[in-house]
């Protein structure tokens, strides 16, 4: 039996718990091959203090089964980077599952991939999928045929979890979340716009504006590039 | 005003989710300076295919206001080693929380700086922190005077939004989790020995029956070098 091989990229920038978080539960699979793949073996920065080691270069990176692109604010740029969308074009036309968790969705939409399909992403960005031709599903985890994404951040877990049973089965993927004790009890109910207290969401709008106009900025560069015909047909 | 300084312990086999749940939380408080400290500034392994850099030594380390330590399998040769016991201790005598997650509070522990203290840790954990003269407590987050525990992997998370109400407020810690879209949604009810099918429960404890006679072993030794006077009185 051959491991199952699963990518997830790195990238400056990027937030690590929507990499950390799928990165716990793949590596407990049984027959699992995971790579850390990146452009180049440099580390990259994180939004933490946490610097994230590769173990593959594009050049070097054998044919994935399933790709995993996380989010973060590093994804404006990612969006409009020639050689990462050309490496996801390429890993996909062989792939199993082609995901992503948070704003990494916006990158796989850059690439072309998720046209006339449904995903989800961070609540803050979900109408920014229409751009690539995406239809945008506010859920934790979307499935559609082979793609598959998870909401914002923490939703990596959920999102990994539910991958882990079409990888292996059912009980792998309950052993794993028992292992990993996931079990949340989050010591308040403010983890979605439509549960936090209304002065927190306002806040944290005010707070994010520069970076919304930002990300705003970077989808419409990559929408024009992907329109005029840089991307695979469907 | 001075930022509150945050050093989450790095050693060579810890959960990276242990570590990198909290993290997450952490990075983003107002007025925090966080640090990833370990022995010396090689780059640990984890659990996974991640490599951890530290940004800090022991020698190095400033006081600080937290402490955590994440937990592993590498928590096995933790509670017998002498140079983080220490750090550790001294570390205590002047922060304002000692805290860990998963089988981290074990090393708190082998410290002794768990006595008396009620404590929670992994699920399969939990009776091996009598050893210490501590009261083990089944929950998600457990807090008894400074001292401020969170259960497996996971438990992290919630232990972390907990904290970063005490050492901001309410609503910042609302906004973190929003951020996060710390929403969970777990596709399974297997989180807990309580609620995973007991088919599920049986396979899992069979498989770690190896690591838990290392770390049976591991914790006999810790707890009688603790006895014999090596730790601080309460």
């Amino acid at each position: 039996m051959t491991a199952t091989t699963i990518g997830l990229l790195l990238f400056p920038n990027l937030t690590q718990l929507d990499l950390t978080g799928p990165l716990q539960v793949f590596s407990r699979l049984p027959d699992a091959k995971v790579y850390l793949v990146a452009k180049t073996m440099a580390a990259v920065t994180s939004d933490t203090a946490l610097m994230l080691p590769p173990t593959i270069d594009f050049a070097g990176c054998p044919q994935l089964d399933v790709i995993c692109v996380p989010g973060g604010t590093g994804t404006d740029d990612l969006v409009n980077d020639d050689d990462t969308l050309a490496f996801l074009r390429r890993q996909a036309e062989h792939s199993r599952y082609l995901t992503s968790v948070c704003t990494g969705a916006l990158v796989l939409g850059a690439a072309g991939l998720l046209r006339g399909y449904r995903a989800t992403t961070h609540w803050s960005a979900l109408e920014d999928l229409k751009a690539f031709g995406t239809i945008p599903e506010r859920s934790r985890v979307c499935i559609d045929r082979n793609r598959i994404s998870g909401g914002g951040v923490t939703a990596g877990i959920d999102f990994a979890l539910t991958l882990a049973e079409l990888l292996a089965d059912r009980a792998t993927a309950q052993a794993i979340q028992l292992m990993l004790e996931y079990n949340p009890a989050p010591p308040f109910n403010a983890g979605s716009p439509d549960t936090a207290p209304q002065e927190v969401v306002a806040m944290l709008k005010q707070r994010m504006q520069g970076a919304r106009q930002r990300r705003i900025d970077a989808i419409r560069r990559a929408a024009e590039r992907l329109s005029v015909g840089s991307a695979p047909a469907d």
